[in-house]
Formats: C-alpha cells, sequence, structure tokens
C-alpha cells in the first residue's frame, strides 16, 4: 500500500476507538502483547534477516539496539500489559461550567485520531507506541527505519492480530512500507490525515521534522542538559550528583552533558570532580575545560563547539561561571530546554534558577537523570518535549489525548 | 528597527515579565488602559491618515473595521482594565507528586516567551493581543496589516508608554515595522526567537501559516459550522437556534453556514425554515438547496462548492440526510472542526453525535453562536483554535501559557 492509502486506511479505523470502552482497549492490549509472545519465533526469524542484511554496515552500538531477543520480546510485552493498567486518559471531564442561561459547557479529553511516529532503529519502539496510542483512543501510523523493516513488519502483524482478536480493526496499528525519505515527508504534509506527529531519533532527524512539518507535531529529545554548581552548593551531594547525572547512562537525553562551577566552589569542587570522573570513574570521563577550570585541574582545553554538544558518552564539559547570573545566562544562551540542574543550600539561588531556566525539567540538589514518565509517575511515556506548545517534558498518556467542549442546553440562543 | 532586531528586543524584555508579580502585571495594564485613553488625539490622527490612505481601496465593510472612534478607544481601554481582572495564569501549581525517593516535583505553569501575532485590518486586536500576552507573562510582536499600520504605530506607542510608566521594558510589545509579506515569513521561521505563532485573519493567512511556519503555532478561526436537524428534534426550538446560528452575527465564525436535516423531519422542517429565513428575515437569507430539500422548499440549487464554504453571509446551505450516521459522516468531511451541533431530543442521538464528531465545539440543543472566550466563562480570548494541539477552541489566558516541571530534593540520583 502507498502512504497514503495507509494514512486514509487508519484515518478510517480511528472511529472504532473514539467510543471504545476502557475495558475494550484494555482486552486489545492484553490480547496484543500475547500475540507478540505467541509469534516470538517469526519476530525472532524477521529480526535475523534484519541484523543479517544491515549489521555489516552498522556499528556495534547500533546492531545491539536493532537485535531482539526471546527477553526482549517479552519486556515488549510486559510493557503493553503496564500501559493496560494505567488509567484511561479518553473522556475525562476536564472541567465544567454552568452558564448563567443555563447551558453546561464540560471541558471533555478526546482523543488526537491518528498519530504518526517517525522513529529509528529500535524496534521495541514499535509496540511501545502502538499501545500507548491505543490507550489514548489513536490509530497509529508507525514509520521505523529501514534497518528494523522487518523486523517492525512482523511485530506489528502481531500486534494486529491482537487487535483482530478482540474485535478491534487492525489499521488502527499501521506501518508505513516505503522506508525512503519520500514517507517521511509525505507523513509531515499529510494535512488532514495525521493529527499529531512524533519523531523520536537524533537531532537531525527532529530538525528536519521541526522544519518540514505542516502537521501538528511534537518536538522530543535532544537534551544538553546542565548541571550549576553554585557557590552555596554541599559539594558532596554536588558530586554525588553530577557523577550521576554524566555517568550512569551517557547514552541518553536526560545525562549532563555541562558542569557550570561557581568561581567560589571551583577551588574546591574541581579537584573532587577530577578524581572521581577523570581518575576514579571506570571507564574515565574525559574533562573538556575553560581556560579557568584548566588552571585548576587537568583535561582537554574545551574548543568552540563543547558547550553546544550533546556527546551522549563519557565526556563533560566544565565552566568557571562568575555568578548565579552568569550560570542562568549561559543555560539561556545553551541548553535545548531538556533538564537543568542546580546543586544549592541557598533558597535564593535556587528560586531565582527555579523562575529563569526555561526549561522542560528544572532541577535543585536533584540528578537530571530522573527526567521520564516513569520516574515522574507517568507511567510510560512516549518522550520527552522539548517545546512549549502542547506538552513539554515526558510524554504520558494524557499528553497524547486533545480536548473538546461539549455544550448542552434546551434551545439557549445568543442575544 | 529589523524584523530580527524587534524580536531580539521582545526576547531581550520577555526576562522582566518572567518573575513580575501578578499586582505589577495588573498595575502595567491600567497604566496602558490610561495611556491609550490619554492619547486619543494623536491615535485618532494616526487612524484618520490610514483612512485617508487606504480607505478608497478598501470596501465599506473594511473601512469600517479599519475606522477607530473615540467610542472605540474607550472599548479597548475597557478590555485591557478587564483582562486585568483576570485571574493570574502564571506559576499555578498544576500538579505536585512526592515520589517515594523523596522528591517533590511540581508541573507548574509559566509563560511561553515570545507570542507573535499576525492579524489583518482590525487595529482594537493590537491592544486586545497586547494585554492577553503581558497578562500571561509573555513579550509580544505585533504584525498588523499595512492599511492600519499608523494606527497600530499609535496604539503601540501608547501601551510601551503605560508600561514605561509601570515601570516594566517598553520591548514587551513590539510592533513589525515591515508590512511586506517578507516580515511574516520571517516570523514564521524564527526559531529560537518566536515561541508561539498566533495568526488571526482570513482563510488564505492561516493557511500561509499553517504550511509556512517552523515555529510552533496555533490555527485559528475558519468556521464551516453545521446544525443538525434530528428526526427526534423539537421544530420550534430548532427554528429559533438555526435562525441564531445563522443570522445574529453572519460575519463571524461560529455563525452556522450549514443546516443538515434529517429526511423524516425534512417535510415538517423545511417549510419552517424557509419562512423563517427566507420569507420573513430582513435582509433575507438565501437558501442553497440539496435536491431533496429543493423538491419541498424554494430556493437557489446547491453547487459543487456550497457545502464546503465559509459564506459569513446571509447564505445557508441545506442538506438532507438519511440518518444520524449520515449526518456524522457529512460533518466529519467537511467541518472546519470549529462548532457543530445537533438538534434532537433523543440522548442516545445526542451521545452518538458528541461522541463522533470531532470538533473544538459540540453543541446539543443549543446555537454554535456560543464558541467565545467570554460566552465560555473563560474571559478574553485570542482567537478560537480549529486544531487539536495544545488549545482548542477559545483561547484565554491559559491556553497562552506552557507549563514546566520542578523537581527539589536533597541529593537524589537515579540508581
Amino acid at each position: 500500500m502507498t502512504t497514503r492509502e495507509i494514512l486514509l486506511a487508519a484515518k478510517g479505523a480511528k472511529g472504532a476507538l473514539a467510543s471504545a470502552s476502557t475495558a475494550a482497549k484494555n482486552a486489545a492490549l492484553l490480547a496484543m502483547a500475547q500475540a507478540l509472545l505467541d509469534r516470538e519465533a517469526e519476530i525472532l526469524a524477521a529480526n535475523a534477516r534484519d541484523v543479517a542484511r544491515f549489521g555489516p554496515e552498522l556499528g556495534a552500538v547500533m546492531v545491539d539496539r536493532l537485535t531482539l531477543t526471546s527477553g526482549r520480546i517479552a519486556s515488549m510485552a510486559q510493557g503493553i500489559r503496564e500501559v493496560a493498567t494505567l488509567p484511561d486518559p479518553v473522556g475525562r471531564v476536564l472541567r465544567t461550567v454552568q452558564r448563567p442561561n443555563g447551558m453546561v459547557i464540560e471541558k471533555t479529553s478526546v482523543p488526537m485520531g491518528v498519530i504518526a511516529i517517525i522513529y529509528e532503529s529500535r524496534p521495541n519502539v514499535t509496540s511501545d507506541a502502538a499501545a500507548l496510542a491505543l490507550k489514548a483512543g489513536s490509530a497509529c501510523v508507525l514509520r521505523g527505519g529501514k534497518e528494523s523493516y522487518e523486523s517492525n513488519a512482523a511485530i506489528v502483524a502481531a500486534l494486529r492480530a491482537g487487535l483482530a482478536e478482540a474485535g478491534l480493526p487492525g489499521d488502527l496499528i499501521c506501518l508505513v512500507e516505503d522506508t525512503t525519505r519520500a514517507s517521511s515527508t509525505e507523513l509531515m504534509t499529510a494535512n488532514g490525515l495525521v493529527d499529531l506527529l512524533i519523531p523520536r531519533g537524533g537531532a537531525g532527524l527532529i530538525r528536519a521534522v521541526v522544519e518540514n512539518a505542516s502537521v501538528p507535531c511534537i518536538q522530543t529529545g535532544t537534551g544538553i542538559c546542565h548541571i550549576y554548581v553554585d557557590a552555596a552548593a554541599d559539594l558532596d551531594k554536588a558530586l554525588a550528583i553530577v557523577e550521576n547525572a554524566k555517568t550512569s547512562r551517557p547514552s541518553v537525553c536526560n545525562a549532563a552533558e555541562v558542569c557550570l562551577v561557581h568561581r567560589e566552589a571551583a577551588a574546591d569542587f574541581l579537584p573532587l570532580l577530577h578524581r572521581c570522573l577523570a581518575l576514579e570513574h571506570d571507564p574515565p570521563v574525559e574533562l573538556r575545560l575553560c581556560p579557568e577550570a584548566a588552571a585548576i585541574i587537568p583535561g582537554t582545553p574545551a574548543g568552540p563547539t563543547d558547550f553546544d554538544t550533546e556527546f551522549l558518552d563519557y565526556i563533560l564539559a566544565v565552566k568557571v561561571v562568575d555568578s548565579l547570573e552568569d550560570a542562568i545566562a549561559h543555560v539561556a544562551a545553551h541548553s535545548t530546554g531538556h533538564s537543568d540542574a542546580i546543586l544549592t543550600e541557598d533558597p535564593a539561588a535556587a528560586a531565582a534558577f527555579t523562575t529563569q531556566v526555561d526549561s522542560a525539567a528544572v532541577y535543585v540538589n536533584v540528578s537530571t537523570r530522573f527526567t521520564d514518565g516513569g520516574e515522574f509517575g507517568l507511567g510510560c511515556e512516549m518522550g520527552i518535549s522539548t517545546q512549549k506548545l502542547h506538552a513539554r517534558g515526558p510524554m504520558g498518556l494524557e499528553e497524547l489525548c486533545s480536548y473538546k467542549y461539549i455544550i448542552r442546553g434546551e434551545g439557549q440562543v445568543r442575544l
């Protein structure tokens, strides 16, 4: 099928979910999870074909992301079951207003309709995204990378079998067959067919979507996260937080990339940081230092792009700042608006930072690594929004919904 | 100043509002209102120059929209004062979560930052939009039409004088000097400088913004609103509602353009409709009829575009449908997602219509003319959103805000 035919099929199917009960949606999710387990052999075989075909041209990290195992399929099924346990985000009355003329206005959460997701190599995104969209009452159109096409097709076939078993149309979960750039472009410009487009992937994909999409979209992901060690920081706490934010999982978007240190704390803190990250940590963290930091500890001189790079690696850019205001100004100039932290025991400094730093998550004495739907208590998430329209930070089920106003009366007219 | 310089000035000024108190913002609004009144003579003189220069090429309706009077300036000032009385939308804690590790997450409403508004000839939009943006904590960059440039400049000069008197930077309210298409294009693509773009105007402007904007934007306005007279409608109520929705103010987006009538009601209802709208109403309403309706009452045969046209005039397209399902399908195919109504005494029909019709406002036995921030009890509005992302229906102060997560702890790290 062409991408347009697939979009029309999804649009045709979405009505079946608009009025589906919570029980019906949860039954479908459980059937989808079971179908994944039942078809493990086909899915692993399809995945093996993807790995055999594209593995040689991918690096080891990408091959690892692409490869499915029995355990990973079980995790995907478990992820779907967890979505079934979450509260239904659709049909909630968000606000009720009775007007003086007697009409009653209910602001009510409703599905988006058709959610399109463009993503890269990890096939587990296929089941995660489909499950979240379904629970949020929307059909989904999935456009994965060419490296994982066979895996995605086998996963989608299983999920559609689960839908059929639960009496729902298979076209609620559609996979785009064309994995060239043409299909991405078509999704970005399918006004009237795509109600929400979510790109999940690297900075290049996100930028392409922001620049080219005419359908409503949400910018996700890129995280140049800062940690500012204030003059009034508790240095032991600060060291533990910076180490955690940098090294607990460097490849993810909520990992810290930049450490700003107040001049008054630099002479004490930087040697602790150097010992902890560069000398004692395994693997060692490369410190890229501004000239003032380099006068205090050894490291690599920071180059012109080091304060604007999402390293996603054991690398930390370090800069000494003159004041809280300088730290806030540096964050304003260089942050991607994802997650930024201040470490301080001074409530006034914390208040200034949280008010003035314009990021999705602003932390006081906590590691940036917590920006995550599960850690925030929202349940599963579709991604982390770094834009200010609609959803900001982790996007859970509520953020995948829209709302409408339903107004009931007995013949009211406007005077 | 170039448009880019103006955007940079607004971005530089926005910080002054991020931490401004409610009292400070309200004081500024009252000073702005007073400054408009104090400078009435200059504003009227500037407006007279606009009318003299562009009036000859504009129609009577447009000249009326462009023309300011002492009374209209007083209304603008009063509108600003009303914004001052509304609750502050910024700094509300929307949700608090204490996590098991002790960290506390507050989802908090925050300003957008810089809101750009592209609009057409009515100069009162200048003060309305500036007042709403200010109360919502954002700087605004206003790009009005060339016909009203002198009026807008005089109004903005007054508003900025009010800001200065209240101790706030004038660059919180900026007027774009270039009124060619180049400045609109620049606003649409000023990523990093414009946090939200709102077009207010005709369908051509809205379409240009949707197709070309890479900054976050909200689609407003176009309303092809339907009223469906069900088989179980109370025909007296129905007639009063259709008359109100069509004729009380035909030029606005929440006026009805299409009446769908269930086959079982057609023989009784259509003659009533014809007598009321075509014979007795002054001015008469032209009915554009589907063949089945034309077999019952006199009128103009509907042409191929009549069910997809926002007439904004004393014209109503009328179609007989076979069933509730057909009515819902017609609305799905032809509505702009603004406001659609069912008139029925059957609760099951009402429930099906409100669930399945995917519009910002869905009415049961109420005129579509109520889709309006004031009528909904939201206070003033920036426009009516017809998209599903972020805001839907009337956009009041809350809809002009974003949110962020503020997370406070005592050294929490992620395991």
